[in-house]
């Protein structure tokens, strides 16, 4: 079992209330468990909601007013709590005082109010945790099957320009290293998702299937890495419906073309995760869920499903 | 029950299989159907596979030569007779002597070797069939949702340039005519995906949303069209999970961010429509599927429904 330090995330969204259940539900041994939290938002979740930390894990302690609990709004305070969280979390993974992380979910728009322009929280541990030579990869790990991201929160219209032969080889080297060294898996076999529909029949629309995509394959292959490719995005998840998926982890090329997938086939039974980086960080796939803050109705199974992932 | 053209796609792919053995299965009224065949092409099936049409249907014949018919291989006679198809059918309902179109699958690759440069058969119909007013939409419509594109099949990097204000209260007007006057809906409920991966969060990753949807889906509502969004296209679809989908149509951005959902919930289950024209097209959703073309192994059940709809 590894030791693990878990932020608590945007203290405005429903990210308390998961981690406080996940961890009464999982119940942990005290000393592989570090908090990254404020004894205010512990407090304020006993008092209004009768929601308690059963069991006394070590705290460090990030700065939060109470006047600054406000379920459902996103704020300059909370941005700055999520913010200061992560970047604690790296140092302890730096420092080597955990083996791993987990983070609840944050408001990109709340750490922009804070002055911290970052797409996500991933980009924040690459920043603070990665040496020279790390670069990070975000992968869903879900039931029956692992999506990689090529690209991850950037507007559509630049997706293409990220779609090179060099990052495919790149990030595809990086999936396969951190697949047998942090996940176990010792020959992974990968698949790739086209970019445009159908492939670009032939580069009738879109050539980067066959400029990019399938010379950066090729390449791969011949370092003998196991991954097929390219094949069109609307049917190459089809393949999960049988009872065990063919591939160990497929590679969408952009953020809605892995998601859309990801959430219709496993909504909640799925973990957004960091590889490539000195230790694995897990979070829940879903959001921060402002909307349904402080009511005390918000599912904690993805949240669980993140530290049982870290811990192992 | 309408009368109805039959295409018979190309030549050489799974198409003349699952429209034979479509036919075979419906048992349609001869005065009701009439088929855009050719006599060799009908008779290789009878000779080769055992596969007989049963039933004589009115043929309206298109020249193929016994030599060309070549399952599995893409060419240049395959596409000229696929395009020709089209083509006839699109002037049966101009001359309003057919009351509904419905296409077997074809290779726009083939019919490109043949000179013949569109982009899929939505354009070949809206070229042959539309007044100047009229504009083709691609839905499809599956078991539980419907699902239309706002772009086709063009590539991903221009998907952004057709997501104007002008184009999506067009399409958006046209789909909501045809939904009332072609799909007797007399109220559509439509909702509408964003383009970038959360909507691009305020701004943070395209802008698109704010430049465009929104204004758009504003005056549409103005308009007294019933139309929300725009929402995360990660998560618009889960709704289709619950008994009832809450729209009666699903707007997408681009081809694989509406075929993804449509594929992995309905798979078969899904017939693709041209809709905003004098008459409805339909077509099963799938491909030509050349790797199993002489091989009568392929499933007939998504032509069938193509059938039944246009008949209706």
């Amino acid at each position: 079992m590894k030791k693990i330090a878990i932020t608590f995330g945007d203290p405005n969204s429903i990210s308390p209330e998961i981690t406080i259940k996940a961890l009464n539900f999982l119940d942990l041994p005290q000393d592989k468990v570090i908090l990254i939290t404020n004894k205010n938002i512990l407090d304020f979740y006993t008092e209004n909601y009768n929601l308690n930390l059963e069991k006394d894990y070590p705290v460090i302690e990030i700065p939060y007013e109470k006047s600054d609990i406000k379920p459902g709004k996103e704020t300059k305070e909370g941005g700055e709590f999520a913010f200061r969280a992560i970047k604690e979390a790296s140092e302890l993974a730096v420092n080597k005082k955990t083996e791993a992380i987990v983070t609840a979910p944050v408001s990109k728009h709340g750490m922009n109010l804070a002055g911290h322009d970052y797409s996500g929280q991933t980009e924040i541990l690459e920043q603070y945790m990665a040496k020279t030579t790390q670069k990070a990869e975000m992968l869903f790990i879900c039931d029956k099957f692992k999506v990689m991201l090529l690209t991850r929160h950037i507007a559509l219209r630049n997706v293409d320009q990220y779609i090179t032969k060099e990052n495919i080889i790149a990030k595809v080297e990086n999936l396969n290293k951190s697949l047998i060294n942090q996940l176990n898996i010792p020959h992974p076999k990968l698949v790739i998702s086209g970019l445009n529909p159908h492939c670009g029949e032939n580069g009738m629309f879109g050539n980067e299937e066959i400029k990019e995509i399938i010379p950066a394959i090729e390449y791969l292959q011949k370092q003998g890495i196991n991954i097929e490719g390219p094949y069109p995005a609307d049917s190459i998840f089809l393949d999960c419906f049988k009872s065990d998926c063919k591939y160990d982890c497929y590679i969408a090329m952009y953020h809605d073309q892995g998601l859309i997938p990801v959430k219709l086939l496993e909504r909640n039974n799925c973990v957004n995760t960091t590889i490539g980086l000195d230790v694995l960080r897990t979070s829940p796939c879903h959001g921060t869920a402002f909307d349904i803050a402080g009511e005390m109705k918000a599912d904690e199974s993805s949240m669980i499903q993140a530290i049982k992932l870290a811990i192992k």
